[in-house]
């Protein structure tokens, strides 16, 4: 029998020069740059550009990637009106998956499904491409709104991706710390080399089906437990505690148990997840900026640290990226299932970026199976089952 | 540099005993039942059934089942509405990987999301599964309607699910032996062991999405015209030959320029796909039951058969299922591009069949990558860059 290696774990399944991760280090690199000096020096609308490009733009190449994203963040009426037909019980993941797909359909020039050449056409390429990381974050806010019955707020064009959708959540001119925040969120989440739903992406695209539906699929990968849902998790977990003084019983009883303590510990770092650390300084950065003062949901995440540092941490285990993100989005009042769907509107790059670089130099996915089911055997009729 | 291969060829990335191809021979398997035995003896219902659970049902069962089907062809109205909203010249196939996706917003019970364990909670799998299956085929019938402006054509509960197909297509009682043909082209085209839509429901399901999403994910993979488009290139191609008398020389000339002739070789199968024996006997049946008489596109796929034969057959290539099923669908007076729509309606008994599979004892995927991109490089701010 051949070897069979469940989840295709070890497996190199593609070539990529987007991003590399040092996991003994503790360090991720986006195109070879460190994720701190993009977090401290660049913007989602730059990093974005560098994913996709492979190179820093000029001021010139940002600011028409930039403008061109702006121009595309209004979102047609009829896609507005079919969101307005989903229940508003739906999961904001859910909503997004459909509403990308549905995209496919609103877009002239998607071609890929009549013309495979189509797919090598660069304009092609760029033009969707903008049009998907336009369109993610205004969707995601706009359902905000539709689910609980209200008209969505309009995009404001003189605004940045994080800007914008922190605008388009609240209806108010965004907290320039807040959007700072929600910027370098967007930088650490848009990409994480071959996760699930990228590796979901490289599989749609490789037939050359088009990037509304390679996302789309991408989205629906990210939506399982297993994957993207854990800083919504950590949010939930947090409230279970309810407060810093039953934070170090609640851990230890956990780990009694051998239960998952959400935000914990990443199978691809062995120190401390890169991506947590910045954002453990955007936390602290926040305490400050509001004098010191904290809610009790930020003060149990801190205790909780501290007591999963002095339980774990000999063993390699720390906070990752969604214990930070989930509370930094709540504080944001941004409501915990949407948390997925951010992290979906970030990743939009990484995911646009590993198919730019599938189809430039494609083979579709077709791995082989091991059978392990019956021989030959006769059909039998009806009657004379048993 | 560790060892790569391109789409994963030759890698095996699970174990399965859903179905088994013996390419040399030309045997394709479900179940250990050979596809002949299953498409002149067995229905559609009956062989999902034999896909998901591994045995023939008894007649109890196959009854349940059937009902349970027949219960779901209704699709909710605001489901309908949402579709009113998509411009008329949206693909099927956008239309079925958006639908499919609404689906998980709009039936309750669909909890991957927020509990792991659902997934393991078998009445909720089967569920989901008779969910899905029930309403591929009205979905795909009401669109072609709505696009043309016209109300949908309501199901009806006492037709299986091809009669219902053709019935929601054309609003009239369907043809029986157009119904059979109808059958025998959904039991054919519901399993075919690890492609790439395939694969990519073992991907997203491995993450404990939703059937609706990891559904969804496959319609969109299968999408692309390195997979599923291949049928309706067919009788793209017999219209633009034309007629009979230019057979010959089209088939030569593509021949001499080295060009694909669609619907020509499967790279499973050294012998002729078993799939296209068993619907030439078919297309022999339907030429029988009207005297013999065969419109132009009818006699033009004749004749590029046998000119193909002739030239081809040598070297093992032969028709496809494709090849066939395209002019059969053409005769059911169904729209070249809808054809993939119905290779997905059928589809989703097996994907769905793999998708229990991978849950059933899951991993989730996440193959390595081999970075072949920039070493470590320092920020340069804006201002100095070239």
């Amino acid at each position: 029998m051949k070897d069979f290696l469940p989840g295709l774990q070890g497996v190199a399944a593609t070539k990529s020069s987007i991003s590399d991760i040092d996991g003994e280090k503790g360090i991720l690199s986006y195109r070879g740059y460190s994720l701190e000096s993009l977090a401290f020096q660049s913007t989602f609308e730059e990093t974005t550009l560098l994913l996709l490009d492979g190179e820093l733009p000029t001021s010139a190449e940002l600011h028409g990637f930039s403008q061109k994203l702006r121009e595309n963040y209004r979102i047609k009426y009829h896609i507005r009106e079919m969101m307005r037909h989903f229940p508003h019980t739906g999961h904001p993941m859910d909503m997004l998956q459909t509403a990308v797909s549905s995209l496919g359909m609103f877009y002239p020039g998607t071609e890929c499904l009549t013309d495979a050449e189509a797919c090598e056409d660069l304009n092609y390429v760029k033009n969707m491409t903008v049009n998907i990381i336009a369109q993610m974050a205004p969707l995601v806010a706009m359902w905000e709104h539709i689910r609980n019955g209200w008209d969505p707020i309009q995009p404001r064009k003189d605004l940045s991706v994080a800007k914008n959708l922190l605008y388009m959540f609240s209806g108010e001119e965004p907290d320039p710390l807040m959007s700072r925040i929600m910027d370098v969120c967007l930088i650490l989440h848009a990409e994480h080399t071959l996760n699930a739903s990228t590796f979901a992406a490289l599989v749609a695209g490789s037939t050359l089906a088009t990037p509304y539906s390679v996302i789309s699929a991408a989205i629906g990968t990210l939506s399982g437990p297993l994957h993207g849902a854990a800083n919504q998790r950590v949010v939930q977990m947090l409230r279970e505690i309810g407060s810093p003084k039953r934070a170090e019983a609640w851990v230890d009883e956990r780990l009694k148990n051998k239960e998952v303590i959400w935000g914990m510990g990443h199978r691809e770092y062995k120190v401390k997840d890169p991506r947590a650390k910045i954002l453990h300084g955007m936390v602290k950065q926040l305490v400050e900026d509001r004098g010191g003062e904290l809610d009790e949901m930020f003060e149990t995440a801190m205790k909780v640290e501290e007591v999963c540092a002095d339980r774990l941490g000999h063993k390699g285990v720390y906070p990752n990226v969604d214990f930070y993100s989930g509370i930094l989005y709540s504080q944001m009042g941004i409501p915990e299932d949407q948390f997925t769907a951010l992290f979906a509107v970030a990743r939009s790059a990484g995911w646009l970026a590993h198919w730019r670089e599938q189809i430039s130099d494609n083979r579709i996915y077709r791995p082989t199976q091991i059978y392990v089911g019956s021989g030959p055997r006769e059909y039998v009729p009806m009657a004379e089952r048993k």
